[in-house]
């Protein structure tokens, strides 16, 4: 948890005043999430998560609230945004815009198998589907031009063997962008954290705040390097196939895409990398995140380059 | 069951095609519902209802599953509609307009107690609320006009007693129908099989094919009918205040309400009586619905005149 912004019950009552949500019953705060205070509602409806956010701007929280409504009524199970009585979905708690969406049951898994990657590939090919039919538009915001950004900014404080193997990368990168292949949007942050499982099931997908318009098989690729991770840090071919061919067989991935795959892992790899370096070099004021160590997405980008076009497919 | 539509696998398969609803694990016939076919249809994302439509036009269709899909996203529990992935939530299956929404827990109490109107009248504020910001129109379809249609189409079939009440009841009626009071989207048919409660909480609200805009009030007279009934066909004080009194803490009932209410009881009797007399007299071809002995509603409706202005508010 980073911020926490607290809520008292009279402000909260003003708030759900303008829903049609129920009694509330409880309101506890959550001890996780990097950006956002979050808290489990529950009301004689039901369960939710009501959130303030700390960082995002109207525009982009407009583009993720969106998203989730759009996803949500496709039956991708993902948090829905609950509609005040004006019809709107943000509001307004403690002076920050605040959200309330369905609360999924479930649980993240630790160790997923390959049954669960091929679970997860099925639902990110849906999730695609789905995000076809969403209009509204944004930019990955952690796509190629905050990779430059946040390297720019954290240079200063890394080494020269650091320095160079990001500078490498980034070159490499933008020789390969111009790669012919389904865009779309994409959820971005695919961890093992954010997906919920109950009875060997999907749950939920959750925490959409990373999502944006960009290549398709980025979304795998970020998959990939977490849920398929082997101990030497290549790809586990059984659980990278089950994801991708769980993937193909809704969304049939092209020759391109076959191609783009090492690229996409070497870029996955370094947005993590980046962004757990900014992390830890360049923490935000009032922010009491537990930094990881961003050592392993640099280990993990050697690794990908070391394999070269030696990868699991299809 | 009244008409069942047979669904192939191939067509089944085409028709989910246009959705990104997961895979298929399951479709089962349900065996209850008057005038249209439904599944429960289960897959890889969760737990469904498909119907399909044997009797509504797709004017009223749209007015319908946009006000579950409004009511929904206001968190008022009741099925929301799933949608294809061209974002329209009415396909085409078998020939016949279909709908896929999401299936509620929970099942209906055969006996309600006082605690349970209660949860009732809360709800059933919430459902006016956000019905007020839904901006579609459909005259209630069991309404007044409809009363007349339907009482000149039995009118052949029935005795002169008989006669003599209805048309007694709609000269009543019509002459107190100008009331002044709160008119909203009213679900119009909150009968006790149409509530699901799962651990005493009210975990769906369901059937909404006969809502339509009327006299707020009509919902709650409808409800104290059946949820309220004692068994000299009287209302329960207890329940009925329960019912009123959780419904005013959140949308307050006025003086003119309070003078309406024993007019809109009667209604609720005449317009049910009436159509247990279609039913019985007029059944359509093709039906196999078991019909319900109209006599009740007949009885109740003379028990709510003898009871004059002598019944339970708040």
């Amino acid at each position: 948890m980073a911020v926490f912004t607290p809520v008292r019950t009279a402000e909260l009552a003003a708030f759900l005043g303008r829903y049609a949500i129920g009694t509330p019953l409880a309101l506890e705060g959550v001890a996780t999430g990097i950006e956002n205070t979050n808290y489990f509602l529950t009301t004689t409806h039901g369960r939710y998560v009501l959130t303030l956010f700390e960082r995002l701007g109207r525009r982009e929280l407009a583009f993720y609230v969106g998203l989730m409504a759009h996803l949500a009524r496709c039956a991708i199970p993902c948090p829905a945004p609950v509609a005040r009585r004006d019809g709107g979905y943000l509001g307004t708690l403690h002076g920050k815009p605040a959200l309330i969406v369905s609360r999924l049951s479930g649980a993240a898994l630790e160790a997923p198998a390959a049954q669960h990657c091929a679970a997860l590939g099925s639902l990110i090919a849906d999730l695609h589907t789905a995000g076809s039919s969403y209009p509204a538009r944004l930019d990955n915001p952690r796509g190629p031009r905050w990779w430059r950004e946040a390297a720019a900014s954290v240079m200063p404080f890394l080494g020269a063997r650091q320095r160079a193997r990001i500078e490498s990368e980034l070159r490499f990168q933008s020789a390969s962008r111009a790669m012919a292949i389904a865009r779309g949007v994409i959820h971005a942050d695919l961890f093992r954290d954010n997906v919920l499982f109950d009875d060997g099931r999907i749950s939920g997908v959750i925490d959409f705040y990373f999502a944006g318009n960009d290549v398709l098989l980025f979304d795998l690729a970020v998959c990939a390097n977490d849920w398929c991770l082997a101990d030497d840090l290549g790809l586990d071919p059984a659980k990278t196939r089950a994801l991708l061919r769980a993937y193909d067989a809704k969304r049939p991935l092209g020759e391109a895409e076959h191609a783009a795959w090492p690229v996409l892992l070497r870029a996955a790899a370094l947005r993590f990398w980046l962004s757990r370096l900014c992390d830890l070099h360049l923490p935000r004021a009032a922010e009491l995140v537990r930094v990881k160590d961003p050592d392993h997405f640099g280990d993990l980008l050697r690794a990908r380059i070391a394999a070269g076009a030696d990868l699991p497919w299809l």
